[in-house]
């Protein structure tokens, strides 16, 4: 188990890093001002997390402790964080107190800690700056990647992860590998066609979610709640034919109209490929129950609407950036950064009629896992 | 007591905090490049903190828990906190090892949690960004004053601080007041010599200390550590007769020599003082005692040795920058700080003469509390 532990704590640190982390920063461009996008998603969870606590949430895991520890997962730098966690605590108070006998206080005593967790490339200086001045809880910044381990175990209570589980720990190496079948030449995605491609996409993303599931196995405690919402396709529909997709295509163009115009070179383009994998519930559902450390109280896939970001395709090139700028300038340099994204933007606004505002194709996964009581990790 | 704890973490937000923070990044001016004075009292304790391991932390406080946690509170950027947290794990669970019966392999299951703690206006970024990769911890940053609560109640078996406890949370208004008995018109620190104003920081001292010593009862566990070290003066002696003091009449006459030559005004050097205080091992002892939350394990003044410094002023001068910069800047403006500090460094190189490399009179207070075990806060 220590073992583990240790081994965990340093792959946290040898996992590739910097280039998965969002713009820092409070300028236009930073993450902070263009996180709208992921804003939708919180809201849309907020609701979810409210029935989660009260139906799903144990209330001996609120009663039996002093402190209850939330953690929120790829947090970046906020204010999105922050609406989450509130929401959260909320929820659990309102619970403890709808369980407490009548005229009783002591639902009052619960105290939270709240750790946020991002890779140590992540701006905490941003995030510790701006949190919430009228909090309720203790916090704490907790650098790392959540593919290894982050806390001592049963540490927490409940986790939350928004718009994060589609990030891979790397890219599959076969996929940049012109001696690979998987070679994924002409394209910067897992496009869902090629299926060699695919296989490597979604071998990476299993190996990453058992890393994933198994350490949050070992940090929550027995009945803790792990509350993930993020990407997915529909069952059995390639990604490129789906609106998130589609805006890679864009993207993927762009790079190929730079490459033609000789700015940069077509061999670096075939080399380049988005860390970004999206499921299917049938795939999500298999991993988890493959893993054994969980229950599946919830597994749903909504439709994640796009009206606002089809009237506002230059906002979305703008979330885009902050997104993806790190990513671009690590493996086509700084200079390129910012004709790109002037390029890119011009591009996704003439692409227009390829999105549909009632396009139905893009969907949002919500999953709400309990930490297995009887089965010990 | 939840009334408490929200009090407090309301506190953590609301005492001035920007102006007590070590510069950041690592360039030749920041704190990361300019703490080797801070090392010297790092190794000075390290030898205590071994001993103070061996001969006062209970067995069980360390047997009891499958997570030993440790906290260090105003850790500053590094690498002086990687140091301290090092010597403090290592000497835990080699403390364990010694205990377990031979053969038994168990000492080496303890997992160690670490909450470095400063101002949320410290540069954590650098801080996780530099975390050493073979750490056998798991990390967190905890941000906010210590003049507040920053834990839950027992969640800390051992804290450390080293250099910090001089720091108050604000200067006392009266010494910038024109119309107050307790006025410090022409000094810019507590010299020991006007009473005052000696009494107005001694009186503010003791309220940091009353706060400081609350909190860590608090979020220390019965029988935990609160391992201190920072600057004091002799019984008797007032600051500007030892070495630190005169360093700050350094600093104090090339302030007011740069308002002679018009560049700052007068009135703006008198409202200026450092929030800076030195208690006697004498004064030191009575507040821990009136406080009743610790029994003194330790508390010891040994001497601080000069002669590094004496051989390198401009180095000193460098470090003076490193941890009065923000106070300058905040208090005079953007503009003055470069030729002001300038200034300085020649006038602190000329001013040799005042040094002697064997002055005994600049004084390290080690202390050593631990936390009552029946008495409850």
């Amino acid at each position: 188990d220590q073992q583990d532990e240790d081994q965990a704590t340093e792959n946290t640190n040898t996992l590739p890093a910097d280039s998965h982390t969002m713009k820092g920063g409070d300028g236009p461009l930073s993450y902070a001002k263009n996180s709208s996008f992921q804003r939708v998603v919180v809201d849309a969870t907020k609701k979810m997390i409210d029935e989660v606590i009260v139906d799903k949430l144990d209330i001996e895991i609120i009663a039996s402790s002093d402190v209850f520890r939330i953690a929120d997962l790829g947090c970046s730098v906020g204010p999105n964080t922050f609406i989450a966690v509130q929401n959260i605590i909320e929820s659990v108070a309102n619970k403890l107190h709808n369980h407490r006998p009548r005229n009783s206080d002591a639902a009052d005593h619960l105290v939270f800690q709240v750790y946020f967790n991002d890779y140590a490339t992540n701006d905490f200086n941003l995030l510790f700056r701006s949190l919430p001045p009228s909090r309720r809880y203790f916090a704490a910044g907790v650098p790392g990647s959540f593919y290894g381990r982050l806390f001592p175990t049963k540490a927490i209570h409940f986790m939350h992860s928004s718009s994060c589980l589609n990030w891979l720990s790397r890219v599959p190496p076969e996929v940049g590998d012109r001696h690979s079948p998987a070679w994924n030449k002409g394209r910067i995605y897992c496009t869902g066609i090629k299926e060699e491609v695919t296989q490597a996409y979604a071998a990476q993303y299993k190996e990453d979610m058992k890393i994933f599931l198994d350490g949050r196995a070992k940090e929550l405690v027995g009945g803790g709640l792990l509350v993930l919402s993020f990407g997915g396709v529909p069952d059995g529909v390639p990604l490129c034919q789906v609106p998130l997709g589609k805006f890679n295509t864009v993207l993927e163009s762009s790079l190929l109209d730079m490459a033609k115009k000789g700015l940069v070179s077509e061999e670096i383009v075939d080399s380049f490929n988005l860390p970004l994998y999206y499921p299917s519930t049938k795939e999500l559902e298999a991993m988890i129950n493959e893993n054994g450390h969980f229950i599946i109280e919830k597994l749903e896939a909504i439709v994640w609407p796009l009206a606002h970001i089809v009237q506002d395709l230059g906002k979305w090139a703008s979330h885009t950036r902050a997104g993806f700028e790190a990513l671009i300038k690590n493996h086509f340099g700084d200079e390129i950064v910012e004709e790109f994204f002037e390029y890119y933007t011009k591009k996704l606004v003439e692409s227009r009629f390829m999105f549909q505002e009632d396009d139905d194709g893009n969907i949002l996964l919500l999953v709400v896992l309990k930490r297995n009581q009887t089965q010990q990790p």
